[in-house]
């Protein structure tokens, strides 16, 4: 059941972009890329920045463009995968090429949580399928997993350590004792965390991650910027700082002193009544615990779920490396004629308007004043 | 994308079956059973051994049969989903179904262990789909993220915790120091063993999940009756007592004086030289890891593989609801018209003939004169 080859257009030869690249170029990897009851893929074009500096780096001079629209234009291109990331060009060049009935591949975290909505109703507008495996978790499978393998239970919660940067940051803390500022320095030092860190440090990476789970799980599209992401403050009406960057070597401390670790964990949950409770909080989990375990840049997701029980899906959250397995493996499914990673479930086109309130529960009053949940 | 109802068979009505007829008769559950973009499951019918005591059970007397094989043969069911377990009839059942072109969901990994080959003949002949999740890891997504997501990989080693029964005896044995026949007579007074527990504390159960996922990661069915399944002796020729039947509380009591915990540890790694090295051995694993602690009757499997690095599965392996997720998961996969769970990696029919050495390396030299293999 082989066919015409499916030529496959990258957008973006970044950390990622490279080891998508590297996978067609190399001839064992590439045999990969043939699913025996599939079309093989075939890579038709990299879009990059500077020509110059991806031809010096040894991308073939003959795939590359510095035009990624003349890629989703060309009719020489089925598939595109989006590796480039933010908002902008890539919203615009995948609305272009889903509208245009071409597969779609993204790792766009960013992207997917804020414009979910949109390229969603593209999608299904065109009948393109648009997968996104590597936006959660990097190199674990964990969303298709969710939409198709678990796709008879209803879940009835899920929460996870999604962002490898800021675990890594706590998890120095908890070992070594560092004041946050010298962990995230040491971080930064060993390129696992970015010059300007907003983005993870703060937590709007994790939520956006969640929203894309919460999107399978619940069947609603979260507003990104409603995920609560600032803990509550002893005796104080006012809210703490975002993500991990109010948590002191005395909390981390503190949470030793119970048995307990901190980690910033993404969580989600549709109550009886039918609205979301979700967050993005340092949370003070049991040390012995497989999710207190969870340590460096690794990523763990665990998933309440009826029939099932609970399952759990851990490994590498980032890296090049293991973020091409996942879009990879999304390219292999479309070229088998795979749908779009939430195909089988319910559609879910608009914006949850439902509200979403922050995890209710115990906490640890934390010395810094912060009050930080309390997780089995 | 709907179409007409996909009729299905259920052949065995146990702990797994009485849970997969159960999502069909309730309304909640069964609205899963219709993928958006896939046609509707209707259940068709269910074989029993003893339709008088189904009927009581409260099974619905329309649906019932104590003759499996005119659900296979029927020209009113298309999809059959085999819970009864053993060798025959099973085996010709599902010959049957799959020759005539019905797709099969089984949880069966006895027989798929045994019958892989011709099982896999079979289904390729007509074209019909063959689908097995709920055979490993109970309702623990791995066979699908393995052998789909996973599949530009190359899978170089794999190991796990397969069988929860085996798990809870030494779990029990770990935490209180019981000697094996009180633990495992407790286990069968819990219902976590059988009355005749062979083939759990014996390895076979797990040396057949082995060989599935051996077949998924390497390409080759691998006969489970070469599967090591006992550990070297000290100063001996002869090997020591299949699985976890020689484990005595001296041996425990040692591995917990080195930090470590004595787990029947499943692996699998493809040599460079081509050769398969295997085995389904109680193995001393440090206590603080993820592996080590997997306790009681859950399942774990980890795989490593480039590029992704290693990746980990774990959740509850056995329980009629947890399994019947799985089940459930692939009639769904099917009803949106998913081909067998190995499909998009190469054929592998015949029976691998290269041998199968045992996993070498350092061991733990117990007080019983076994030698456990030592694990990272």
């Amino acid at each position: 059941m082989t066919g015409a080859p499916l030529r496959v257009g990258v957008l973006g030869a970044g950390t990622v972009g490279r080891e998508v690249v590297g996978a067609f170029l190399d001839g064992d990897r590439a045999a990969r890329l043939a699913p025996a009851d599939g079309r093989p893929l075939r890579l038709a074009g990299v879009a990059v920045r500077d020509v110059d500096r991806a031809r010096s780096a040894g991308l073939p001079d003959a795939l590359l463009t510095d035009a990624p629209a003349h890629l989703v234009a060309s009719p020489d291109v089925d598939v595109i995968v989006e590796v480039m990331g933010g908002l902008e060009p890539a919203r615009t060049l995948l609305l272009g090429a889903l509208s245009g009935g071409k597969a779609v591949v993204t790792a766009n975290k960013a992207l997917l949580a804020t414009h979910g909505p949109e390229l969603e109703a593209a999608a299904r507008g065109s009948g393109a399928p648009l997968r996104f495996e590597a936006s959660v978790g990097g190199g674990i499978p964990v969303l298709s997993p969710l939409a198709a393998d678990l796709a008879a239970n209803r879940v009835t919660s899920l929460r996870g350590i999604l962002n490898g940067t800021t675990n890594a940051i706590l998890t120095a803390m908890a070992r070594e004792g560092t004041a946050y500022a010298d962990a995230l320095a040491e971080a930064q030092a060993m390129g696992y965390a970015e010059a300007d860190p907003t983005a993870d440090v703060e937590g709007h990476d994790a939520a956006a991650k969640l929203v894309i789970l919460l999107r399978l799980a619940f069947g609603a599209w979260v507003d990104p910027t409603a995920i609560p992401r600032r803990p509550a403050v002893r005796d104080s009406a006012s809210l703490g700082a975002p993500g991990i960057t109010g948590v002191t070597a005395e909390d981390v401390a503190a949470a030793t002193d119970h048995g307990r670790v901190l980690k910033l964990v993404a969580s989600g949950r549709r109550r009886e009544d039918g609205s979301l409770e979700a967050g993005v909080l340092p949370t003070a989990v049991f040390g012995a615990t497989a999710l207190g375990s969870t340590d460096g840049v690794q990523n763990r997701i665990e998933i309440e779920a009826e029939p099932v029980g609970s399952v759990a899906f851990a490994g590498p959250g980032a890296g090049g490396g293991a973020t091409s397995s996942a879009v990879l493996g999304d390219l292999v499914a479309i070229a088998r004629g795979g749908a779009s990673t939430w195909a089988g479930l319910p559609a879910a086109v608009g914006r949850w308007d439902g509200g979403v309130s922050a995890p209710a529960g115990p906490a640890l009053a934390a010395p810094s004043g912060a009050c930080y949940p309390l997780a089995e």
